[in-house]
């Protein structure tokens, strides 16, 4: 077995999705080779490193999980692969892997240099089919990270300043719809944990979720807990707070986009 | 060999098709996973209903065809597995599988309950990955039905109300669009042995089919029957009367939509 | 290893695309199915011959293209099977294989016509499902080309007439915009081989790339070597020249579309 993740901001309308898999099948014929999405707004690396992070550990250890988000192709960015968690990795090093990153669970990264790995004739173009493809094609065999070039220290890999949730002076937490989802839920950037630092000292029924002028009592469990047409906020499952409409699309009602705020204070 | 279908609404633009890929992997590595569609409109189960119905049967028998279009997730709504013509089926159970179910050919129903083939934590918002990915993938490693909860007698499934062809007293045929595809065609709810029966009295060009104020005369047996921008009823792949444009769509020539009326006639 | 690609206009909306892998999964388990695109605009012919040429070649030999772009399904247009280069293709004779029947290196071509490879009771409107699917399958098993028609001479095959670029009197290189990829680069019909021949007496710096009433200097190697926000000529991954805007969309700067003409000039 060996899987082959891809995640890109190729769309599927072109043929550039099907000749990277093209170009893996022509060196590892076994692959299974499956599709994260290929819808990641045209290089939106924090959208990206969001959903690398809620994806990849819901695949086998030992899958190679390849992330084309690239608007420094054919620039001298790096692009490096990284052993993370039992997982390996393929990116360039613009900060798409942050979120991973910032885990501190690396073993071991390496600059991808060796052209013995890449397509003959490298384009400054489409490093995803000249380089990524063939690259992860050779991991996904079990070839040795060493050989792919210079091993690297974690900590000069490139991060994104990336928006974290904070708790104010006044006890509110703060935190901004990071992405709308294919059922207009607003996903926010407030895991779990940040909420959990706001709930000691209450309960969830008790807490108010600002968004514009609107608000929202208490957190649900399940999309159903409110009638039919009502929001609600829950946390869904990439481990974030969303705000929901129950059968309908939050998106809508609210009018909102990635980066507005959230504000979620106890009490009234 | 062991193969699992996909339909659900999810999109794919975020990763949710992705890792319930990568959850029936990491239980069954090889198993080839198949999608049929993943933009069922948002929770629309009549949609659905006729799409799997269309589906499955090109597939080998001991196919596992997973449906998930869910709008019930998170409340007590079951889930339930059927094993029906050879294939296996696993859906939530609220009428999606209607048409399936008055076929007939059930050979055994059984409520999804046990957590050993669930992920751990299963959440609220999310059974595809945590209930629907795992016990598919145990399916298709050929686990017994009865191991994963209690027999269940069709009878007591819950089925959709879906809308029926009929004759009237003045023997006129009518039906209903129930979709519109991907070319612009629109496809009723008039199959094959509804028209049959209209149609014992007379040929086939000597119908005639209304949408809206529109008329057309007889039923085609290609899309090239008529001249390229003309209008044809034919018999369409799933096995039902389709309203098309011979290289155009008849979606846009008759601003027509799910739910329209179509109305047959013998003569004039 | 068998693997089958599938190049067609059927959308992902519908159940067609799954339906053609259910067939060949049923002759042929083991097939590794890629999708190419299913995004081809309606019964655009030419844009997807410019996408098979510039796919296939990125699949290991023996692999079997699928192109299914058919408006004249059900009419009597020839289904044939050719072999080029190492792989086959198979695909409706109406001229979808202009670009790799020009390059002259066809082993073989074959009418195909034998109903054993069908499935039962073909329709008048789904050629995927009842002919290219099985069929593709059953080459990808090793079936002989000959067991499944007349073999034809691929001199009597339906071209596409494709615009070709050419050079004016007064030197200028013409061609035309033929496509726009999902990043809204505009891809022209000039290849390097014709960019050669206008380049060999001046430098790539040296050149001007008109698109409208605008003006382009010089042909870049790489997306970064302009300024982000500014439009770039440079010859892309499928080997044409493009039009692009360094994290932009050169669609939405020239508001261009298929068919505007590029004009390329020495000096100034």
């Amino acid at each position: 077995m060996s899987i082959i993740t891809l995640l890109t901001d190729f769309g599927i309308v072109d043929e550039y999705v099907g000749v990277m898999k093209g170009v893996i099948l022509s060196i590892n014929s076994s692959a299974t080779i499956i599709d994260i999405t290929h819808h990641i707004n045209p290089q939106d690396l924090i959208q990206a490193a969001y959903l690398i992070e809620s994806a990849y550990k819901y695949f086998p250890e030992g899958t190679v999980h390849v992330v084309v988000v690239d608007p420094g192709v054919g620039s001298d960015r790096a692009i490096f692969a990284m052993r993370s968690g039992g997982h390996l990795f393929l990116a360039p090093d613009n900060g798409v892997l942050t979120l991973l990153i910032e885990k501190g669970e690396i073993e071991a990264v390496v600059r991808i240099e060796n052209p013995n790995y890449f397509l003959n004739n490298v384009s400054r173009t489409f490093h995803g089919r000249d380089v990524f493809a063939p690259v992860s094609a050779h991991l996904s065999l079990g070839a040795e990270m060493k050989h792919f070039g210079t091993l690297l220290d974690s900590k000069n890999l490139v991060r994104l300043s990336i928006q974290k949730p904070f708790i104010s002076k006044q006890g509110e937490l703060f935190g901004t719809v990071v992405s709308v989802d294919h059922f207009g839920n607003l996903i926010t950037n407030i895991d779990s944990n940040s909420l959990g630092s706001l709930l000691t000292a209450t309960s969830e029924k008790n807490v108010v979720i600002r968004i514009g002028k609107d608000k929202i009592r208490g957190i649900s469990s399940s999309y159903n807990s409110v009638s039919a047409g009502d929001s609600l906020a829950i946390v869904g499952s990439r481990g974030y707070l969303e705000i929901a409409v129950n059968g309908g699309s939050a998106k809508g009602r609210y009018k909102a986009q990635k980066g507005d705020s959230i504000r979620i204070s106890l009490g009234d």
